[in-house]
């Protein structure tokens, strides 16, 4: 898609706030922290960010970042719904709104600070998926008990744990790699606390006999953005620019965020085989091109689903795929190399975006050799980075 | 823009339900009907959309559309903050989502149905304007004791009098006008019934001395949507293309929403200036080129801070503009040729898109001759609509 139309496209600068259990601070002071962080990065000016674009659950607003940032003049504001499935959309629509010459530098971000007002981990009440969130479908299954998150996704990966007789202990793979990541990540809210498969195995069920306490993404507090712009103005920026190659979103017929279990065989992630067929047609690139593997993890068992969709391994394989330690950073396709959603912390898919550019620069903690292209994925949407 | 960077963009269809002041169905059912009608206007299977663009504070759901409108892979989704005054934003960023090759099909709507549920023109409980809506600095005023929108915009407004001698009675003249245009636009809720300028005169206060209630928008319920694709694409399809030359938004320090009082100078807009600056530079043309004007009135007083901020007429002198009847379908820039917000209805910026599209084609109720350019403008973003 980029360069198909229009201009090509670039992360210029990434920043992040530290990631912790708790802030005594608002999300628009996280956001903006962040925002600032990731134009220092880059060496831009905040006066001339044009663009800026979250999700629809932010509680940062955009005209209170204008005014935390500097900006001479927006023209271009926008949030994307579909909670942390849709994340890597703010990415995609960036580069769109780059390429197409309707702004010129983006700031993307995330910003939580799950407290007293919500936490996404118990029942919700309707406030925090608000209406034109894009999730309102959830509400649909509350008056039937199921409540919370972890309670809707658990409905449709136990028929996956069925078809291909997987197990939680399989899950606890993914856990156990997550936190090994995240023990020599220095961002990572579980530095230097690796977990075994025992210890995953004892944490207590969440939703029996699917997720465990240490399957579950964290609730904490932090922030994550990026600054897109183009290529040609990063290449004068200060950092090497990672080149955005391909980005898409897909949402198939029947598909929902998180209770997903209306489309045709609950065993595969449809956005996920659809983003993917994107993003391979868009950069002529396949699974063999790509040496990491960033992959939204609100639960672990979303990691295998999308290894399978992604084609790094057969439909049904991922539970062996996983065990035989292919990612791991020695492994086929290191994945989740910053300790993911469970183990750097939960910043609802914005620190796959960081982690990505990280590892294409070759500044990751845990960097992975020669990496050419780094496959980001939030399950809805997706993009490539690669070497510019 | 469009053309400085990647494919040309068009309107290809409009649709609307019918307006009126209460509908026993939902948004999704209004946004679906009109998404409907648009792709039966365009001649486009909805199956082919891939783009789906809204509003922040819209109830109607991104995937409830699809699966209402039967789309096969939705490949972009996204929300537009700021409420009307962000309206255009939605078509600007349809626009640069087709131009960059992000997608091809978008489709834009706004469903309302102002009922049990919310009045935008009661006080404000947090519900109706959502943390993540852009609107959240609106919530400031509340504790004040300005709790609706009539509120919060008549205190800028009054500083626009006192500087100029602008009295009630000049807004009276818009709303005239407006219920004027709606009297002969059998869609209109106001059809068949123009006002006197004592009518308006004798409405109640609803913010003395600056508001009546003959100038405000109206509570309402309805849907209209378009579908916007690339030139080339349209020029294939059903109806004479709109192309859209040049679309824009703007932001500028210390703007807010409908609590606009903090930036340097109350009686002119800057975000509808910094919109003007940007429409006339990217497209070379000048109010001189525009023969019809679609300028967002949730209140009259709205219309001549535009008439101004466009360059229609000078600061200040918007009132002798309109008085001298140069707002008139014989006068200098024809305006709100459907009935605005307080004559056809209140579809929050979206029936402004659906009036320009019918003027460029032809087919207007109140239909200005030879029209070539249409500005179209919602305060904080707008858009020049021209033949093809």
């Amino acid at each position: 898609m980029f360069g198909r139309a229009g201009r090509a496209v670039a992360i210029a600068g990434i920043g992040q706030t530290r990631y912790g259990r708790r802030e005594e601070r608002s999300e628009l002071q996280l956001a903006a922290e962040a925002a600032h962080a990731a134009l220092a990065d880059a060496g831009v000016d905040p006066a001339d960010v044009d663009g800026l674009i979250t999700y629809t659950l932010d509680p940062a607003d955009e005209i209170g970042m204008t005014r935390s940032l500097g900006v001479r003049d927006l023209a271009y504001a926008s949030r994307v719904p579909g909670g942390g499935a849709g994340s890597l959309a703010t990415v995609y629509q960036a580069a769109a709104a780059v390429a197409s010459g309707a702004c010129e530098v983006v700031v993307v971000w995330r910003a939580i600070n799950q407290g007293a007002a919500y936490r996404y981990g118990q029942p919700q009440a309707g406030g925090t998926f608000p209406v034109g969130g894009g999730t309102s479908s959830l509400l649909w299954c509350m008056p039937f008990g199921a409540q919370a998150p972890a309670t809707w996704a658990a409905l449709a990966i136990q028929r996956y744990m069925h078809a291909f007789g997987v197990t939680n202990r399989d899950f606890g793979r993914i856990a156990v790699l997550h936190r090994k990541h995240a023990a020599t990540n220095p961002a990572a809210i579980f530095y230097g606390k690796p977990i075994t498969l025992e210890e995953h195995q004892q944490s207590r069920w969440i939703v029996e006999p699917v997720l465990r306490l240490l399957d579950c993404c964290l609730e904490n507090a932090g922030a994550a953005a990026a600054v897109i712009t183009t290529l040609e103005r990063a290449c004068d920026l200060r950092q090497k620019p990672v080149r955005i190659v391909a980005g898409a979103q897909s949402i198939p017929p029947n598909v929902e965020v998180i209770s997903n279990y209306y489309h045709e065989d609950l065993t595969v992630m449809p956005e996920a085989v659809g983003t993917a067929k994107r993003l391979w047609k868009q950069s002529g690139l396949t699974p063999d091109d790509m040496q990491v593997a960033l992959l939204y993890d609100a639960f672990t068992p979303n990691v295998m689903k999308q290894l399978e969709a992604f084609g790094f391994c057969k439909h049904g394989e991922a539970r062996d795929f996983v065990a035989d330690g292919q990612c791991e950073l020695s492994g086929r396709i290191p994945t989740n190399t910053h300790g993911g959603h469970s183990g750097e912390g939960y910043i609802h898919g914005m620190n796959l975006v960081t982690e990505g550019v990280r590892q294409v620069r070759g500044s990751a903690a845990n960097q992975v050799k020669r990496v050419e292209n780094v496959l980001v994925s939030s399950g809805m949407a997706g993009a490539i980075f690669s070497r510019a």
